[in-house]
């Protein structure tokens, strides 16, 4: 209980998310609680789930309040999170839930977000080959989009066993309503959620193709093309991803299975399920696991990996707490091992 | 109100909505409703949303009860359903709502069903080029799977125009729970369902999968090749379907929404939306409608078409009135233009 | 087809349910769609399942507008209704499903509402003794409050009988989210909305309480006090009533039976059930009906009732659309005879 | 980490919840895992949310798997628990989240569940008044059900405190479909559910109100009437109860919530929200918190009290680990600090 936090953007989701996670990880002291309109707000008011820190006042997001602490945790929109860490020192550890530092490319910054790149930091994805050596005493992290979560997840061990065909990559998601954020739009009503489903970003305009490309091109070793399709399903948390890539020619689905087998059997979050097991939303609501499975179409010459992650722990806060931990050198698992809240 | 109709497998989901339909189609008697465990029950026990039919007994499934009427609907498992309309004469108009008379590849009958293949019959999808022709006076009538209802929506005006490349359509869709019918399985219960999603079938062994290549395969004038994901989405009712497909190259996107625009203009259920506004199943919902969007990736050489149809109208019942309004020369919308049912 | 009618509010989910059921009334035709801040848009933009209307163009609200139709519908917010009302011919049917002119009381609307009383009415639920002389011819219709439709539809048959206490009826009811319309409140989002439930206005503050008192009162021939809770249910559509009284001593459960059974037999649109099976919401959806179940507590000296209504067929635009069909003579169930939309 | 405990019944959704909330319990080592028709899987397969337990094997239910721990948790159908029970030496923990020994009243026991009564143990519900005394060093207790746990938490304090009348209690509840528990039932099935509400056990059937009843006698000392009506409510889990009682007479809203106020304001799992805040479902989901609000109904003389809570957690497991901590000697709090899973 010796390393004290500052979490922003705290009326958010993804702060909200931050904040259970820490309220109940032993070696953490929750600092600073910060947020923009609800500031001077008790917590209680504005995330009423959040019971041991109900009492908490909100503070104002700024340099000031967030200083003094170990860590640091964005939750902010982008845009804003490059400006807040500018400000913070180098030694403190500063995480970003946010897309500002995500991308390598600055090009591909400015063309999906329209504004000046500020640069690339260490990728919060542990499980992605070489990435914990990155994590290891960063004092700057970029935690993943919650769609390249799951789909980087999905496909990387095939492309980084050379078994996949850069060229035609195809990623459906599904992702439940607090991926949208609390912004009230009309469509994020619960009436015109509840019981049906819809597309958006269709045609590769969401801001999370390219985050997707780049992570799959890192294991790849060569440019991968991706058609990403989000859709917004019936329910508050969640992703289910069905990723598909071209196997390349000759590649076997025992060949298949053990590259993803040898990818994930000593990971600590990511299950690759037996055989005849899908993966399941739920299984992993509220907790930072990942569920896997593939298989292997030959006559369509795809093979399909399904994954399910919840979209704020896995695909934002969870990822980042343990991102966190490798930082700082605790155990990877320390406040994480959760399971799903399920049914 | 001259048309006498019987309606076989009146206690499941695609049985009630059938009946759903016809309690308002102005043409239509309904005579013997039927089924099998249920049969004896007052058809207010086991479908209470049909108020104007919730006195009527239901009667055993068989040739004799079926008998006498113009027009006989199949809910039935599959197998079933040859079997009955084996025994009923000629000149009744038979809609099968199963599966038995889809496929022309007896192969592939074979391969995913695992029986004797029992003919093939005109397939219930008027909007299909020239179904329209074979359905009419048709005694027989095979209605699409919901699935394939939603793909050869959304892809066949691409393939009849050729521009699209036949070789790799990729299609995942997620559809409400009430496709999977009242089996009692336990990943079916609410308790499961609500708030998440699974898939299921993957890796191209679903049964709608030669079905979908088969009707693509009749747009596109060669086979089709098609890797399709079934997810299950918490929603009791409707489909949304994503489906890509290579385009030929020099295709513009100028060229893909003539396509679609063409195919749909004159059509009364299908809408291709304006642009900028994507498909909703709740759109739909309870409505034969279907709606579509497109959108050109250029970057990844697909079109992306979303299709929003209700799996138990459009997809089921709703085809099935449809095509007994053609083979009957009645006017096609008859009893059928009701809106969707929203929020 | 020849009674013209305009309906304002086109916009909002009340608006939109009128046109839903005026799209299939055999003797409509829809004039004027007006609506305030959409006007100008297509009415598919913001009613997207209205497929049939998708073209109309939006009229902005004003008595221009409005004029020259037989029938025009309000789905206004309070005080916006009488002012529009005020402007309208004596001669034309207002049907307003809104607040302003449901109750006699004076006092109690300003206790209430906050504003000027603007006058009383006659209600439109015919099932209520004596409702349907009040309807005969009007010309200007109060459509009664959603919560107040389920809890009169049960508790009048005992009350008209003389079976039970005015001084202590305790309702709870629970509602789907469109009852609280579309309004961007953060309670709202389908984040906060799905997978759980929570209370509002406890304590009698909920305005639909003075109006089921004054229902419940005409059948009584006394003051009747009554305490409600609303809650706001993880669905889009429904309400969902438990409505309780104490019974006047020695008063059987056959006379309670009776008395309901008196009430709703030749009823169109509500249906005590067999016993045994009891209301669901999703039997009623997208429909006019109600379905009403009860049960005798002896033990508790209490009878409990069960009424499902859609809170927007039924307990808006049914009910409206119903009392429109007997001020202008027409049969009550035209264009109301839809099942429910199940499952 | 040194006390071992064993949990049968683990297939379903309350012996799930036991070993999801023991999964992080520091002072606990989890033994057998118990089950009939899936003993001999992996737990993994049947609870595929409990990532750190998904290779263990589940054994059959019977006294010598169960032998041989310090703590029992029986998570059985009734009748069932009360047989395992018998043959568990006295020095065993065993606790049952079962109805068989919640009941004092064995005339009670017998009309609402029609067998033998098996006796009475110490009553698992910490925050009634004198349980936690009854509760340390118990060796056997019983778990009290999930809607009487709500029920009991809202109506104590006012009856400990004498300000309600003891005859005329009503509550409704809507419950979570996890409630009803793994059977394959049709109305329990998604598409029944989703998006629809429905009573059930009306008119005092319900097996928990002899248990409400029992409570809130405690409370009063004097017998208490209950009007108790259950609703299945669209989500997996929770329970929202609306509980109201007439308050006796000169009670002021001030001495009313003081009530409240001085019983809650040192529980750490139950929560008097501040004034103008109501509990939601969601706020404590997967938790073991339970939230209230009360508000004066000065017009209908009642008080209405609001509780939330998550049936599997506070309603089952959680409150069978709390009572299990203080018959231990634990510190209350241990392994229940995580919050509400929201949104």
């Amino acid at each position: 209980m010796n390393i004290s936090v500052a979490v922003s953007g705290a009326s958010g989701y993804a702060g909200g998310e931050v904040l259970r996670l820490l309220s109940t990880h032993p070696e953490v002291r929750i600092g600073a609680i910060t947020a923009h309109s609800s500031a001077g707000s008790r917590l209680g008011e504005v995330q009423p789930h959040l019971h041991s820190l109900a009492g908490r006042i909100i503070e104002e997001t700024n340099p000031a309040n967030l200083a003094g602490h170990d860590v640091v945790f964005l939750a902010l929109p982008h845009g804003a999170s490059a400006e807040v860490a500018a400000q913070l020192p180098p030694e403190v550890l500063v995480i970003d839930a946010g897309a500002d530092h995500r991308l390598e490319d600055a090009d591909a910054w400015h063309r999906f977000y329209g504004s000046e790149h500020a640069g690339t930091w260490p990728y919060g994805l542990p499980e992605l080959p070489g990435a914990r050596d990155a994590l290891r005493n960063a004092r700057r992290i970029a935690v993943p989009g919650c769609y390249p979560t799951s789909a980087l997840l999905a496909l990387t061990p095939g492309f980084a066993a050379g078994l996949l065909q850069p060229d035609d990559v195809v990623i459906v998601s599904a992702s439940g309503a607090s991926g949208a954020g609390k912004a009230l739009k009309s469509h994020l009503l619960g009436s015109e959620m509840m019981g049906g489903m819809s597309p958006y970003g269709v045609g590769g305009s969401h801001r999370h193709t390219p985050e997707v490309e780049q992570g799959l091109g890192w294991a790849a070793g060569a440019p991968v093309t991706v058609s990403f399709t989000p859709t917004l399903a019936p329910m508050s948390r969640g992703i289910l991803t069905t990723a598909t890539a071209r196997v390349t020619p000759g590649t076997t689905a025992e060949q298949l299975r053990e590259a993803w087998e040898t990818a994930y059997d000593d990971e600590p979050f990511v299950t690759l399920l037996p055989l005849g097991q899908w993966p399941a939303t739920k299984s992993v609501l509220g907790s930072n696991f990942a569920q896997l499975q593939l298989a292997f179409d030959e006559h369509a010459g795809r093979v399909v990996v399904s994954c399910a992650i919840d979209n704020l722990t896995k695909g934002t806060a969870g990822g980042a707490v343990q991102s966190m931990n490798i930082a700082l050198g605790l155990p990877e698992i320390t406040g994480l091992t959760g399971s799903g809240v399920a049914p």
